[in-house]
């Protein structure tokens, strides 16, 4: 969801907390999931705030941050949504998430991913992290599921 | 106004506020517009006090954020301004701009819009979102309507 | 000295401050000017925190900020320099630079000024404002008064 | 570490604090040399509370900041490491770099360095510097040092 830059700043007691970039685009192609009830989530190895504010207005429902062991949250995830791995599609761009994008059904490097990611991957985006790759990849879906007309038509497009 | 990145920073009470990156010949070029009673406004889907105060700098006279329903604020702006749709140009760079851009006199996408967008405009962009697109439209404007010229004078050029 | 990208960002009692990205690369290279006694400032139409801290950073001398007319600053900067017109060096990268421009010794603009700058210019930077063009600037100064060499032994280059 | 990019960010009290954009990929990457007791550090010249986090992100050794002259840095860094000079590798932008450069066994300049940086290198990196650069100088070391496939293992790659 980001280019993979991350910027510490200050609150006012001091501590530092990490923002990054999101994109706007991503975050409406997110929403328009959120309609149809394809769940989305994120798992970060980091803690940020701001990731958890961006995860709101997208309108995800499930956010781990600070896990470094990718599977047990998968397993986690799956059991909440009552989906199986094949249902599921995983966006990563580096080595912690080969694990993941290997037990699920559709795995994508964003374009500015490791290479070893991109040899794992089933797919990898045209568009780098943070600047159109989750938009690819919920265009990807709402295609494959025939909702993609209903989006435009609904847009006047 | 922006590129689509969007920041989330913490304030003294633990919220977060978006904020996003402006560009500063964007913003001096609507103030020229200011200058010729030529009026400018922004509507926003998301809520964000940087926008807020990006307008207030470059002297825009409507705000509206946190809308999604684009159509009722183009027409009470119509009505506020007493100017008619043809009068009026409109930039947008997702789809659900679109809306707009097919009732008013020029539709505009910047150029990292997305491609219904494109399309769906009068106009598309050299420049990209918080990148000169704004300025871009502005020229134009004042191109149009003569006043370059005076513009140019007035700064030695 | 900057993009020309600015962001606002909240402070403790709401207000909005403005921020932007200043350059590494660019900060060194002002320093060694001082050394020299080779006075340096900024004159911006808008009012940032951030670009005081980092003038102060960067040992310049004259900084003016909110100043819409660049020419009495110009002359109140040549009177307390103690210097000519002909002595000083201006780097812009819009209309409201060109004046100033115009009235010096050396006129610079960045790589992503607006044409009608680089026409007036003497010169304009390979690098973009914010990404090397005060840095470019600053050693052709260096070079130009035979001091590089000084700076390369300096750092045993 | 980082593009070279600088923001001032105002805190509670009115002070400004500089912020830097840290890349993500590069972060995993110091935290895996840390795993093998390959100790990193950072010196830098100026003064920011984000880079002290990041370095405790990155589970960084030694951080030192505000310090013009980096030899005696360098020199207590390998008193208390009680390793050789020919044992570090120092990673490098601008001309202060190039005096610890010179006097250790690699000396690597990031795509972004000053020309004159990447001369007095033994290597140049592909990416920039904040885009990729630390993280493709430590994959070298880990490769050199025959730890890679185990790494590649553990995250089934």
């Amino acid at each position: 969801m980001t280019d993979g830059k991350l910027y510490n700043v200050p609150v006012h007691d001091g501590r530092m907390v990490e923002t990054k970039g999101f994109d706007a685009q991503d975050g409406i192609s997110l929403q328009w999931l959120s309609w149809y009830n394809i769940q989305t989530g994120v798992i970060s190895g980091r803690l940020s705030p701001a990731l958890e504010e961006r995860a709101r207005q997208c309108k995800m429902t499930y956010v781990y941050q600070g896990h470094i062991e990718k599977i047990p949250i998968l397993e986690e995830v799956l059991a909440k949504a009552g989906v199986k791995r094949e249902e599921v599609a995983f966006i990563g761009d580096d080595l912690t998430d080969i694990v993941v994008m290997r037990r699920v059904g559709l795995g994508v490097a964003v374009g500015n991913a490791r290479p070893e990611v991109k040899q794992a991957a089933h797919v990898t985006t045209e568009a780098r992290g943070g600047q159109g790759a989750v938009r690819e990849v919920c265009e990807l879906i709402l295609k494959a599921k025939g909702i993609w007309p209903e989006i435009l038509k609904k847009y006047e497009v």
